[in-house]
């Protein structure tokens, strides 16, 4: 039987918010099974880019990222947000460890080529050093990846923490039992965004093909629901898609299996 | 016999400059031995605290550390200059890994007591984790180490790079034979800074006794050769005062031996 690991992804909100973080980091200290933790970036990066007079530009949820954009992200995400997420978890005697993708070469992407729209210093993952995040979840480290990455060639890549959630869990599908979960601010996959009694608390492929057949899936969902079917074909075992007060439980949330 | 390594601290002014980093990194990655690198903050955290509206207090050439001053140095030292020194050594083949005292809690400091000045947050190093330290160059990665630790209750603490060093150097020492490597803008200790061909090649104990009684030295090298001798005393085999360029070879510089 394979070791379980769990790749956790929160986003910005929890961040943003001292209480909800607070709260979720006692959470991963409770855990017993392996984690490792991704996180995005908040609205920290924007405001310091307003401070800053450097104007953001996003397209489609995407951050348009030129020299000094990518500066300021490396600068939130991976310093002031990746370390203080360390130092909390450290003083839970969480043995937690902040990377980049270019910190041990943990994940190597390359610059996404410009289509339509130049996204500039924005990655997509190519590899993930499944080798080296083994040997860390096996010394007890908890990684907790901040999502910049690196084209191997000295230059920085602003990535996409959803993206790098799933590049990692399937990476690792070989030799861990994987659950990739998605934290975000409603309670999963619901009929209706505004109702949480109208949560699906289960989501198999052939469901899947039925919600997609009858339009009752709101269009912010699809892109979610379409990597998790990604990921579970490439071997991860289960995705969840929960709110972050649920991390340790089964209870509440989506969860979906092939 | 014992593994050697170095520990190499950087300053702020070969951060600063684009080519003196390059050629910097170039020789980094020329080494055989395992190294170590700690670096300083360089002019930006300064310049970004000026943009930010953020008041620059300096006292004794140390850093009044007030909390927008510690997300600043944060930023800039754990995430820009941290991570582009990263990305850069990756593309020179060289597994480099950034770290804060933090990650894997390598570097527990406490706040420094405030006596007639409070410098707020900023820390001296407690101890390190010289096991964690030892496995990573084992691994053959090459840590790189940001001036941030933590006191083991979830605060980041802004500490002097030159002192993290030499922490480290002397947690290596029972199992390393440990150099312990300053580079600056000089070329080693000098009888007259301004003057080069007065160079002191080797100091050892009976040197720095004259030099202390005869005041033939500047008293910005004092600490320097103060902390150089303590570091001696437990346990690190040489301390080697010398510029960028020559971290290679022992031609030039200053050799502290006791």
């Amino acid at each position: 039987m394979k070791p379980k690991v769990t790749i956790l992804k929160i986003g910005g909100k929890i961040i943003d918010d001292e209480h909800a973080l607070t709260s979720f980091l006692t959470l991963i200290a409770a855990r017993e099974s392996k984690t490792i933790l991704v996180h995005g970036g908040g609205k920290t990066a924007t405001a310091l880019a307003t401070k800053l007079g450097v104007e953001t530009k996003m397209r489609d949820g995407r951050r348009i990222t030129d020299l000094d954009t990518l500066k300021i992200v490396t600068m939130v995400y991976a310093g002031l947000i990746n370390k203080t997420i360390v130092a909390r978890l450290q003083a839970l005697n969480v043995d937690a460890l902040g990377l980049t993708g270019a910190d041990m070469n943990i994940i190597h992407a390359h610059r996404r080529i410009a289509d339509t729209i130049d996204y500039g210093y924005v990655g997509d993952p190519d590899t993930t050093n499944a080798r080296r995040l083994t040997t860390l979840l096996k010394e007890g480290i908890t990684p907790v990846i901040a999502p910049i990455t690196h084209d191997g060639h000295g230059t920085l890549l602003n990535t996409n923490a959803d993206t790098i959630a799933a590049t990692i869990a399937i990476s690792l599908a070989p030799s861990f039992d994987v659950t990739l979960t998605y934290c975000f601010e409603k309670p999963g996959v619901m009929l209706n965004p505004n109702d949480n009694t109208t949560l699906i608390p289960h989501i198999n492929h052939t469901l899947y093909q039925t919600l997609l057949n009858n339009h009752t899936i709101t269009t912010g969902m699809l892109p979610k629901l379409h990597n998790a079917f990604e990921a579970l074909k490439k071997g991860v075992t289960q995705v969840i898609i929960t709110s972050p007060e649920h991390i340790n439980t089964q209870s509440t949330g989506t969860i979906i299996e092939l």
